[in-house]
């Protein structure tokens, strides 16, 4: 008879998984494995909630293995470590993001690429190399290769701090591999919700100046003031879109929902790059000539490598970068969900693990 | 009374022009501009016939004011220089490319990159700052400001080079912004007509590993055999594409006829890019995922600057690059286009535009 998810394992486990497409969460038993000796295990004290959770519960890029429990931006403290690890020890803050795995032997993960590693592994729903599962940050255990475990800065809060682990790598990525991390360069944001909003805050530390793109003329007070942009277009507007044409550098497109790229384009000045991050399910169309005049660029990023998220996190907590969140308890996720559909939060929620399973 | 192409300059011109969409090209008397003090005379020797003069003669982008003279890979021989030209004297040979003209002053031109200047001015079928429409090298004679004339090197053909002035560059600049020119990586080329066989031309030159992907089986030998191809993929055959997937580090498509691109992104190793450089009229389509697993590019490229062009004209001669050409007088111009709709062509045609004008 076939182990199930409670007995597949010897540590017992909890959390929150969706049974069905219709995504909803509810309490879920489990299990972890052993803590192997290049293993860490801590206990999740928050996880943020991506916009990818919500797509994965509902099945909407038709790969969710039943139940899922979600979390990628995971955050917690060590309970054991193995024999030969050595990044961290019991009592040490660390983080888990996206990745737990990678086939640590390619000529991606040889340069710290594991993110375009073909053999990455998922930090949930996807097979793990003993045939289980993973399962994510909506959990009250996590256990993961240190490897994949980055060290939590000791400045750096543990709740506004979770969503670095996707939304902040996933942004601070491009910006610098594309070279939009240089002083005095112009910047857009398209979109301003989870990814856009610590877009625009690394954007800012790098010295660049932000225009934000949106279709939700509301957000501009906010924007300015609070998240300091210098610029804020609002998309449907053609004359503000007319005015911008040309001034841009480049744009990271947060966007995930299905959106024009022609209108971005004209925004880029000549060489700029448009930086896809959001990623709609119908295909982008493009005309081949909004790219040749101006040679302007169209591409991808996602999230980064190891060694580039724990650069990240460092300079994040350096620089006093912190995600604006809504910490919310776990048993509240499926009205955060569905306010997540309509963008109505400012701008990420952090589920509070610890409260949340203490109360129970 | 409106002056008539005939009348509007002092020097007396003939060539054949194509006078509405039917794109059919007859013999047409204009005239020329006098020799400014910064312009460069020079009898036509040799023109190029490029595939967007096809698209031009026929007005399918909608911009051709006509009569239309085309020709834009233009090689002749100085015939008179103005006062202040310092570049050549009479008697030099002398190239005129893509453009004839631009601002001078914006931060493309100070950089050396007239080519994506807002207010470039294109060889044939454009407003001259005179206001006069200008007329490409399917003519007798051509006037140009020093500035867009390039020096022919001694030992490069008049004849088989001229496609390098549109083709060439348009090729040879990709291959080096994009970083696509480093021995040892692997260069995809996307159709094997007049822009591709000189982008396998200056792929092998670079000392890049070259692959051809055709939708022609039949120009594989050819291209093994003559051109030096590494590798020679049938796009319509998936077990050859499906066993080059990941395999370059980028892609030049030449190919302007519409066409899918996800085959063409499956190619590519990650970090891998896509150079556009044919212009399919019709929007590209292509997924965000295709961009972002891999961190990929779809970027543009056209023609290349003046300085980059005379640096390309004296690197193919160096290393003996040299386009392969059919010659043809121009009344044979209509059959050509002709052919040239069909790709029946290995793999430019080039007028020989003196001795079809001494025969009238």
């Amino acid at each position: 008879m076939a182990k199930t998810p409670e007995t597949e394992h010897p540590v017992k486990a909890f959390g929150w998984a969706a049974r069905d497409n219709s995504g909803t969460l509810s309490p879920f038993n489990f299990s972890r494995r052993d803590t192997g000796e290049r293993d860490v295990q801590f206990k999740v004290l928050y996880c943020g909630v991506c916009h990818s959770d919500l797509h994965m519960v509902k099945n909407e890029r038709g790969v969710t293995h039943y139940p899922v429990v979600p979390g990628h931006e995971i955050v917690g403290v060590v309970t054991e470590v193995g024999s030969k690890v050595e990044k961290v020890k019991a009592g040490d803050k660390v983080g888990v993001g996206v990745i737990v795995g990678s086939c640590r032997q390619c000529d991606q993960c040889s340069n710290d690429l594991e993110n375009y590693c073909s053999k990455q592994i998922l930090t949930y729903g996807a097979p793990y190399i003993d045939g289980t599962i993973t399962r994510g940050g909506y959990s009250n255990i996590m256990v993961a290769d240190e490897h994949f475990i980055i060290r939590w800065p000791e400045n750096l809060p543990l709740d506004a701090g979770a969503p670095l682990l996707c939304a902040g790598i996933t942004t601070y990525s491009p910006l610098r591999y594309y070279g939009l991390d240089k002083p005095g360069l112009s910047v857009g944001v398209n979109g301003l919700g989870g990814l856009g909003h610590v877009a625009v805050k690394f954007a800012k530390a790098f010295g660049t100046k932000v225009t934000v793109i949106s279709t939700s003329l509301g957000k501009k007070k906010e924007a300015i003031e609070h998240l300091g942009v210098d610029e804020f277009l609002v998309s449907s507007d053609p004359q503000q879109m007319q005015a911008a044409v040309g001034t841009l550098d480049g744009i990271i497109d947060t966007v995930s929902a299905e959106h024009p790229l022609v209108p971005l384009m004209s925004l880029l000045k000549p060489h700029g790059k448009l930086i896809v991050v959001g990623a709609p399910e119908k295909p982008l169309q493009l005309h081949a000539f909004s790219l040749i005049q101006g040679r302007k660029t169209v591409a991808g990023s996602a999230i980064g490598g190891m060694k580039e998220t724990q650069e990240m996190i460092d300079f994040a907590a350096k620089k006093n970068i912190i995600p604006d969140v809504e910490v919310i308890p776990i048993d509240y996720i499926n009205t955060a969900m569905d306010r997540l559909l309509k963008s109505d939060v400012k701008y990420r929620f952090v589920i509070d693990v610890n409260k949340s399973f203490n109360a129970h």
